[in-house]
């Protein structure tokens, strides 16, 4: 029995098991669901010692806990791969948008329905199926190189732990390389490999007027209205060239090349089909970019929600005591989150009318923006080996997203490597969320070709 | 007995029955309260009955019902007024903010606490003390003048059906004048008339941009983002002087004569007062008028609430699928409602950025504003009567705020008077609402005397 034979025989029975995961909602941004993320991450610490993992452990953190299993190869030399994925996924609201529950994964034709089914849980759980297939095929009681998972609790709350459980894990996860598998492919038909995410940090900004809300007849016009001071400070984020407004924000941009660019412009790209993934009547932006170029290689400045005053049934004519607003930024090579959080809080004090105070309260770190080396052999090896899978030529892209990959690389000191089979139409983050089970399987392929060719190729 | 002392003899009776009123929940913005609105009509109907009003009705509208009491002069040539007032209240949240339940009314000290007890189950409840204390000092049976009494029960969600009720019941309201009791006095030491109100128009703005909430990685940069629309709308709704940016929404703005600028100049201000009561730490609004200017004279564009995207805990990093905002447009003479929403809808929909689009709801027609002649006989009798309870000179000012008065004025044909007793700072529309007894009883003190001079001074 071949790879693809084998997984193609276990696809029910690794439907089966992903559905048991997603139906734990494992939301990290929600304290009352963080007993939740805890059973997800008991629940995979027993799936990957069902699976073979002589080495299985939950991570603690001062937040939400980690999975981390290792499997060595039977040759001492051989090389280390650490695999990373996250087991926490987004909210879920508005819930009445949600055709089924978030929670009881459902499956319709090849798709898996669910949050988490792609972001990320289907792509991590594609690992053990590639893992088994490898084995099977080849009769080995182990692995040919050394697998090292690391399975996180808090990407979807911005990582605020990881880079310290990596320094103080350091040494057990040494590695050759790291394989990330929370990206997407170009599409269906058109696998491809991402080299570079986009950093982020978010922040909530708060701002407040008078001390209570005020009855805008007896008040309005001459007391401070703190929403409109917030209005102010939001339309400001952009100018008229769509570009983010902040002073500094581009001072440590690196301007992709022009082999880049141009690489870029050669995909396939259909902008009637990228309206229909975004759901969306026009494309906006970055004056002087293209729309991949604005999602790949541009940071930005989004709103994702605000608040202020009445927002009940009618109307309710107050100056309103308080607004607020989230905010996120997503970051390019070479932005660091921590100057893009003083220059986002400078810009907040010195853009304030009279009568009115902020606080900026940013959610952790951040996450820093990262590449990959296009020439290198962990790169090429896992093109191959996808290409392998599919059937066909594989792509280059980026990812607009953000993860912690700019810890992994520097932390551990090794390349990384984007194996993963999201499409950009799984809904992630929003309500309807699902993922395409063929996929998942290719997933699978790959990473069991994967492992046989880092044996030799990263062989130091 | 005199009226002063026959009132002071009534005061806990007064105080104890109002509080029965405002435990009543009537509040009609919230359609989940609509019968609590009927069921204050009803108590004050009772009430009124008690009173001895010989005729008392339930007014139905194709909303909530108004409540009307005639009780006529034993001379059929006597003058007739009618009184006008509201018994709907403001919502109450953000609820967490009262120091005690708003519908569990607390007498602390001189003050009555709860919603609506200034504004404005208390003014319309001074009238019946004030009017059993003219009965009671004349001996007679009947009031000196006619007195009819109209208590409408929409004028927080902006009276939309006030004008049709007036207009089907123009006969029976026949009149010599109309007294508005909901507004305030300059303060509790400084008694005033209020001689003009602003209009009013509110509406809600809705933003829609992509039909699902999208992942701000995979798509932020270059899919349309409404949060950002509207705060572009919101923030282009004043210019740098503190102007209504809306094209046209000062074309028919009567500037205010220098004559009543230079009265408005010489009240006692205090602008720290002004600031304490208007909880805030400094003052805004529109270049080259003062304070008061800007809440009397001048029309404003005020914000009251805004909602998008996520607002819960932590982060959520999408770009949103909608934005909403509330406004409110206060209006001064001769600006027309009808005008001024055709100019803001023109406004939203000429500053849209592609790919949002968007739809604008006005909360009914809107109050036009008004103003009544210093130099009337009406003005100067409620003037003198105001002095003579209070026992000091009587100030004239305006009020920032809006009540149907325009439309009384207009389809009975009748000069408008205020007598009111609220205060400033009786934080009506906002947490911790109250009343100062001692000022409700000088109301009642002022339309006992008002009557009998109205009984002369009016005769035709």
């Amino acid at each position: 029995m071949d790879v693809r034979a084998h997984i193609q025989a276990h696809r029910d029975e690794f439907v089966a098991t992903l559905s048991q995961w997603l139906a734990i909602p494992s939301i990290s941004a929600d304290p009352a669901r963080h007993g939740d993320v805890r059973r997800s991450a008991e629940w995979l610490a027993e799936h990957l010692r069902k699976t073979g993992f002589p080495t299985v452990e939950i991570w603690e953190t001062p937040g939400l806990p980690a999975v981390f299993a290792e499997w060595p190869a039977a040759d001492p030399d051989a090389p280390a791969v650490v695999v990373y994925g996250h087991h926490d996924v987004q909210p879920v609201d508005p819930l009445d948008a949600w055709d089924t529950d978030p929670f009881t994964p459902t499956v319709r034709g090849d798709q898996l329905i669910g949050r988490g089914a792609s972001d990320d849980k289907g792509q991590i759980l594609f690992h053990t199926l590639g893992l088994r297939a490898n084995l099977a095929v080849s009769g080995a009681d182990a692995p040919p190189v050394t697998i090292k998972l690391l399975v996180e609790g808090e990407e979807e709350s911005g990582s605020p732990h990881f880079a310290d459980l990596l320094t103080r894990h350091r040494d057990r996860l040494a590695c050759d390389v790291v394989v990330i598998s929370d990206t997407t492919m170009w599409g269906a038909d058109t696998p491809s490999m991402c080299v570079g995410m986009r950093g982020l940090t978010d922040c909530q900004i708060d701002v407040y007027g008078p001390r209570t809300d005020l009855h805008s007849g007896s008040f309005g016009g001459a007391a401070p209205n703190p929403a409109r001071a917030l209005a102010a400070l939001l339309a400001g984020l952009h100018d008229a060239d769509g570009r983010v407004a902040i002073p500094g924000f581009y001072d440590e941009v690196v301007e992709a090349s022009p082999a880049e660019r141009a690489s870029i412009a050669a995909l396939p790209f259909d902008e009637a089909a990228w309206l229909a993934n975004a759901a969306s009547d026009a494309a906006v932006g970055e004056a002087g970019y293209s729309i991949l170029e604005r999602v790949w290689l541009r940071p930005t400045a989004e709103i994702n929600g605000m608040w202020s005053g009445y927002t009940g049934e009618g109307g309710k004519t107050i100056v309103p005591r308080s607004a607020h607003a989230k905010l996120s930024f997503r970051l390019v090579p070479d932005q660091e989150p921590a100057l893009i959080q003083e220059r986002v809080r400078r810009y907040v004090h010195d853009h304030l009318p009279p009568g009115v105070r902020a606080e900026v309260r940013f959610h952790g770190p951040g996450v820093r923006p990262c590449a990959s080396d296009l020439d290198s052999a962990a790169v090429r090896a896992a093109r191959e080996a996808m290409g392998r899978a599919f059937g066909t030529e594989v792509h280059y892209t980026r990812e607009g997203g953000s993860g912690p990959e700019a810890d992994l690389a520097d932390i551990l000191g090794a390349p990384l490597v984007f194996v993963a089979v999201g499409l950009n139409s799984d809904r992630i983050h929003a309500p309807n969320e699902k993922v395409e089970i063929p996929l998942l399987l290719k997933g699978a392929e790959t990473v069991a070709y994967l492992w046989d060719s880092y044996a030799t190729a990263l062989r130091g």
